[in-house]
């Protein structure tokens, strides 16, 4: 596994793809993998970009890879995350497209995960991903999702700054604040802001930022964006990097990370607990304790005490 | 807790109520008392009532208790579950009414429970109340829930008998049908069945009921019903009966339990883990355990193996 970290560390392409793919499909050697790494990580800058489908968010990635690439010359990385689709390792349709535009930039890398064999977990994988990239001395990840469900809001939860997509006429602003997803946006774009309806729907957020957050230290900003064109994108990436700096010197950032591994650490706790549970009711001995139970013999929750410590203790039966 | 426990198995009613609240506040004492009363339960008959609001369900199963106890003289208790209101101890309206009705016959127990301090463990409250009552010598617990959501369907988990109300017209039956909650009804009744549209929906409900469990041993009856003057209340309580014995000699009854009890122990091994997730939380260790991952001196497996250790051995901290 040594080996494996090493060449991770220095970049080797190949080998990101692999770890990322062992991560999608639980392979037994992510987590020894992912131990080798973390003292290599906490370096990247982590963006999320959420919205509605239909938003261009695809393309504004694009946008800012191009931008990060050609002024700063930054190791940068995408990691498209669709809760919705079983699909993965680069068999959506627009990774294609992206990959090609990129294919020769060997600074870019470009993954999309969906949610094959992930019980819930997608999040988690997705963070493991973003570790990955991170030990491989990847400077910038974009973390893409799809919709504004609860799956995107937790896994907006991975990034430093959260970058909300919305577009004019499309009617899913009132959706957005609805769904919670305000709370955690660090910056709102406009995207095709060459449309009509563009200035009520900045009005809009403006308004209803001024109500929620007008008392906060970061006053979320607002950047119009044209992605196909490119216009904006500048601009946009000027911003991001000044939410970057504002976390750095208002000590936020140390807290967020802080907070994210503290919520971390619990998952994993959590999954682990959830494994053994399900493991243990095939357990003949289960059975028998709960025929007791049936008989009147014992009472549940003796049952689920005793339960509790043997899984606790021995990390269960092997499912 | 024996003295308790005696008394409520004597049938003495305060005591009874007074479990029922020690079981809606999370009393410590209600722990002890359910595992002193749990080797005199099993015997009840527990029957679900549920339905769209403005069902008639209430009124319903009034008759029903009347039914029951005109008939044979059975002990009968009513619990009202409302997943949507935070009120609990007969502080519902349509409860004081009911009270008033039966509240000369010692014979009759009527109980409304809602949300207040449970975080989600409405059906699981619910069951430990219908334990207190079948310690104490009820015959026949009716368990009635307002909707047709998840908590309903979860809290219907507990009767041995799930009946669902629908009325003609209401509009409801397609809704019922998408909510999943036709797969675990044993019985339908149609009430306000003196109303138009009460034919197409027998109909309807036969034609569905005909597609998804044409191959079940047991196929739901429907019953008609007028709970305002109580007709076909008669055969909606034959009907239900049937149904007991059919679970009784089919061995579906045993089945049902079993199976009833294993969720239970695993929904009890779940709460009390995540209780101790929760608690360990505050824990300065912990904290300083974080501190030694933010710095990346420790991975975070390596924290949740060791606290999963901890606090699956002492219990956890207490919060």
């Amino acid at each position: 596994m040594q080996e494996w970290a090493e060449a991770i560390r220095r970049g080797d392409r190949r080998k990101v793809a692999r770890a990322i793919s062992w991560i999608e499909n639980r392979d037994e050697r992510r987590e020894p993998l992912i131990e080798a790494l973390f003292p290599y990580t906490g370096k990247a800058c982590l963006i999320g970009i959420t919205g509605a489908p239909g938003a261009g968010k695809s393309t504004l990635v694009d946008r800012l890879v191009s931008q990060v690439r050609r002024r700063q010359g930054k190791k940068v990385a995408v990691i498209a995350v669709d809760p919705t689709s079983p699909f993965t390792g680069g068999a959506l349709l627009g990774d294609r497209v992206r990959m090609t535009r990129h294919a020769l930039d060997e600074g870019v890398f470009i993954r999309s995960m969906g949610t094959r064999g992930h019980l819930g977990g997608l999040a988690h994988a997705a963070k493991e991903a973003t570790r990955v990239l991170d030990a491989a001395g990847t400077d910038v990840i974009f973390i893409e999702t799809v919709g504004v469900g609860q799956s995107e809001i937790d896994i907006m939860h991975l990034a430093d700054t959260v970058t909300l997509v919305l577009t004019p006429g499309s009617g899913d602003a009132v959706q957005v604040f609805k769904a919670g997803i305000m709370e955690t946006a660090d910056l709102f774009v406009i995207n095709k802001a060459d449309m009509d309806g563009t200035k009520k729907l900045v009005h809009d957020v403006e308004e209803m930022l001024h109500l929620a957050k007008s008392e906060a230290p970061w006053l979320p900003p607002i950047c119009e964006t044209v992605s196909k064109d490119g216009r904006g994108i500048e601009d946009l990436w000027a911003t991001l990097e000044a939410h970057d700096a504002y976390l750095k010197e208002s000590g936020e950032w140390e807290k967020r990370r802080f907070v994210r591994l503290r919520r971390e650490v619990q998952e994993i706790m959590g999954e682990e607990l959830t494994r053994r549970l399900q493991a243990h009711v095939r357990d003949p001995c289960f059975q028998r304790d709960l025929d007791r139970v049936q008989a009147r013999e014992q009472v549940p929750h003796e049952v689920a005490r005793c339960w509790l410590e043997r899984l606790a203790g021995k990390g269960g039966d092997t499912p």
